[in-house]
């Protein structure tokens, strides 16, 4: 089978992010021949067309997507949508030409947060995905609530049951992702 | 009849943006006893809770929500959905207790894009004021065409009929927020 | 205080619901000064333009709807989005000439089912609200679980505290339909 | 290549339905190895959980979508969502089993309305895909104006542009059910 290369991207940018632990719980528990980095999104500024020159840090971002098979996205919920950072590193990408970076990808998205586990948040980023011609898994959708003791004080997952979850998800992400290949 | 201040905030950070654009039309616009101001975003971080002292242009934002009787939001629409620095000024607001520079607050939603105005990305902007505890106005919508015409090349609206439309929106927005302060 | 009259309008078709479940109990909370009934939905046909003629039933909820001052909306999830019967009962008021029955009043959102207790259902609906020109409440948002011990087998809300919430939305939404009239 | 057989759904049941001048516009324009057949809703009565035999109409419909290798949903806009014939016909397959009509098939969405081409309802219809495990095509993407001379008074589509529009969809949809078949 192809080795496969997984990007993850994280919304949040606090150090402790519960988001963040659920993607190094993801990168602990891939299958045989997927590899896993994540993304460094705190240099990334705001998309504004009048920056004529891209800075580092989003050229450094837009070379990781390239090389991605596939991107593993913890979507936080802030008021109900997307957390601006995660929104903004694709925006990013859509303004290479054909969106080239990411465009007909496999998609995994997760999220940690209040009762309902960021599912407003996921809905809003799905349809973002069909204008990038992002492939989202449908299923398993990863829900995690971040207040009842699943994670550690840094973030960390320590629930076992969602970090099956979430290696169910890695397993399924590399199936579909595969798939969409051909 | 009280006296009404607007904050008009735009989502898009460029100088010659049509969104900033319906906002100076609706500033040039505004029925008696209404003033307007705009936020200048484009010092605002992206909310981390790691920050611990706000920067200056964030608590000039918060002071502004605060003073407003409703806010102006000029909505851009990134990928079919909204665009960061807009959502991130909102989340700012909503860190500080019981959201109070904006709760409770009427607003006007407007936006300049694509064939089909922004639309797309104001839902998604209304499911956020529902958790922020916003009163959009429902009628009139300003979904703006950029591409044909209606703005010049500095992003000023010059079409008339939506020039109508924006102080309808305007005239809309004061009678409703009147009506929500009681 | 002006007398209010509530129409409840449930998505759910089946006898045990626990969204009509919902609905008594509401009733059962009214304010003072506040009355409700509940539509009947049970021979109200899909829409179709091609029916020259309202059914009975149809008339019926038209006359109910012209009579009310705000509506409380059982939505169930079905399918992550609306439940027809509920959508198709706002689809027919749609077509009176300019909405009358409905427009510009208040709505309170209720819904029971999985563990997100309808919520994805519920934004759906409130984007139906923008074009319907209603204004549902913003806040509390009712979310209940079908599927841990608050319903009986009848569909009646035994829990207390959900009792409790529900009771508190009929009086945030007297106060909310009497700022709207003014 | 294997055979693929499609099934059209529309959501609207008048006689002169634009969208289902859009899916006759698709069974016109199939690509070889494809075949489709349209689904009939006008007797299909709304699922209700106490119905105890499935209606002929019902087992019809569900018998077409267990045959069919993807779906094309034609997809009005009523009231900025769904119109709920076309809602209910999917919630009649998900009562099955594992929702084993249509799970994991291949769909394309196409719609005919006002300005904005049905693309409100369109983006609840992808979230209801995401329960259903069904895949929606990102692209292309099928808003039809239905009142600006496209359609003639029987509804069908005349406009050659829109026409070659659905051609390519229904292209894209051969292509993208060959590829999740394997």
């Amino acid at each position: 089978m192809r080795e496969l290369k997984l990007l993850g991207i994280c919304g949040s940018l606090r150090r402790q992010s519960t988001n963040a632990g659920l993607l190094r719980a993801a990168m602990a528990e891939l299958p045989e021949g997927v590899t896993m980095e994540i993304a460094d999104l705190s240099a990334v500024p705001f998309y504004n067309a009048d920056i004529a020159e891209k800075p580092a840090a989003v050229r450094k971002l837009l070379d990781q997507m390239t090389a991605a098979d596939a991107l593993v996205l913890a979507c936080p919920e802030y008021n109900y949508s997307l957390a601006p950072a995660l929104k903004n590193a694709l925006d990013w990408a859509s303004r290479e030409p054909n969106s080239a970076p990411i465009t007909g990808k496999a998609v995994a998205i997760m999220g940690a947060g209040g009762g309902m586990g960021t599912s407003r948040s996921q809905y809003h980023l799905r349809q973002v995905c069909v204008f990038l011609d992002l492939h989202p898994l449908n299923k398993p959708e990863v829900f995690a609530n971040a207040f009842t003791g699943a994670f550690d004080a840094d973030g960390n997952l320590t629930d076992t049951k969602l970090i099956q979850l979430v290696a169910s998800q890695m397993q399924a992400l590399a199936a579909w992702a595969r798939k969409l290949q051909g």
